[in-house]
């Protein structure tokens, strides 16, 4: 039984977690999931810890949405850099899943970016805990999560 | 009983710790709150650290105003860095409440803004300490402390 | 016996330090003063350490004046996230004083700031020490050390 | 025996780990290699972690290929500030081999470039494991991995 | 006897190192010196850590030589935050030596701002050693290493 912690937050304009759990559970049995509503995205590295420490989680998604302004930017700079160092003291791995406001031209193209790339990461997420020579036979090959891949050169 | 740590700055040009005293008073019982005043934002992570492991609080707060100038943006940013290591070292939640002085139109809106997003904040530390269920049940809405809320695509 | 660490520079342009020491000997018996003169303001961190860890310091001031260039102010930026790191790790204030040459309109203002906000951040430093009720009277006041303080809203 | 530790990504659009572990076959016996993909470069830290500590690297070598955007110029930069984080808390050197798309005209060069790169790298590799002196001799001579050598002045 | 560490890089394009043992050896006595050098200033921070942990040096010098680009200053700021993290984790000072190829007008003045820095930070080192009252002389006057001073107010 294998325990993924799943962190979100209330500042976020789309249900990530919901798309998170529905993938995880379609494509993976013997898990267990661990979710963990937040405010804002520099809620997430402690919300990740937590997870991993108390809740013993094997392995972490954190989804968010920043929003197009600087300061929003920055937020997501200093939440990605609070994550890294929770994976460094823990050894654990946390998917980060953000999606950037002004990453989509409109709002129906923001709701299906955050859908599908949480929906791809969740797959790394399980390949990550159950088969990590899936994604060495990707290495290289330009994978991308949203968006469609960019290809290998 | 839980413990709620209040750090503010006499940088800060609005008394945002009246704010937030008032909100989780009237909100929660079984609660104790410890203040503690620091010059500026950037004593903010140590005030933090200092609150939770020498007066045992669950939870802390830090209430700041940066001001407008690109200085004050850098320690606004190196303040939320020391207070993303302070909960990572410590498994505790520090909800920073930041209100730069630039999103305010006016010096009347400004207070109007610090004021709001404390007591919005104030909630959402109640929530995480009481009452996590209600912030899951806002995941992926658009919450936004202070101004209008973005709400869901 | 409270002791305090002072750290400064030879980079700096002024002697911060004796203004520093000659306010803290003003205004308040029983203290003591440990003083450590490092090359640049990247030297400071460690040298707060060492006060704080060899001798005992219960405080720091860290004293300096980066240049004008890009490369002073990513060296103050550095310097400070050092500076936040090291009180987190030992549970005590540093208050870091900082005047930018370009903060003044020419050398002979620049010295008066370098004066002026160094003994402000003195009395702060006796507050958090023995005064903490003081700093909390303050609290949302807008003061700020050096120039004229902002004050309320 | 050493033990080499190579992590790389799916993200990446060229298989530099097929050229660093060719080129460090090539170069050394006594050497083991222990390969780990991830999604994406910052994934690369807690990878590079594990593989010291769980998998008992000597040495890891890193191979990212970001992105052009500025997104991905941040997450470069987290992630190698997250690499030398593992690196000062394990005591363990990790080369760090990241092709920015933007480096290359076109997509054939940048293919050349990630080979070429990552092979210079390997042998920065090796000499760290094994030939200390010959890095010593090169020192301050102006190397370069991937394009030309700038030379010493 | 004092241990000085001195790390230095292959893609520098001056032997920093050479001057640096010269000055050392010509204004010490009683004092070891370690070398270690590595490809890039990247890998300083782990090199300084291990010169401090594996061969017990007192202190250590890093030199190295920032290229003109964007991605040189990116990579010299994140190197600058690792040294001061290996200083606060092990209380030893690093001296960080470092020139920017843009500094300097041409190569030759290149040249003989690496040669003087090094040289003039290697009596820092044996100050900050040997006569810390030699600092605290020159505190708050305007010492530069390389340039000219710019002198007190």
């Amino acid at each position: 039984m294998k325990i993924i912690g799943i962190a979100d937050t209330t500042f976020s304009r789309y249900d990530m977690a919901k798309a998170a759990i529905d993938e995880l559970k379609k494509n993976a049995t013997g898990i267990r999931i661990e979710r963990y509503t937040v405010p804002g995205i520099k809620d997430l590295p402690v919300a990740a810890k937590k997870l991993i420490e108390e809740k013993n989680c094997d392995i972490v998604m954190t989804l968010g949405m920043p929003g197009k302004m600087p300061i929003d930017k920055q937020c997501a700079h200093e939440a990605s850099l609070g994550l890294i160092a929770v994976q460094i003291l823990t050894n654990r791995h946390i998917i980060e899943v953000f999606v950037h406001e002004d990453e989509a031209k409109d709002e129906k193209e923001l709701a299906w970016l955050a859908e599908r790339r949480t929906r791809e990461h969740a797959l790394n997420v399980i390949n990550l805990l159950f088969h990590p020579e899936k994604l060495q036979r990707q290495a290289g090959t330009g994978q991308r999560q949203g968006f469609e891949d960019a290809g290998p050169l």
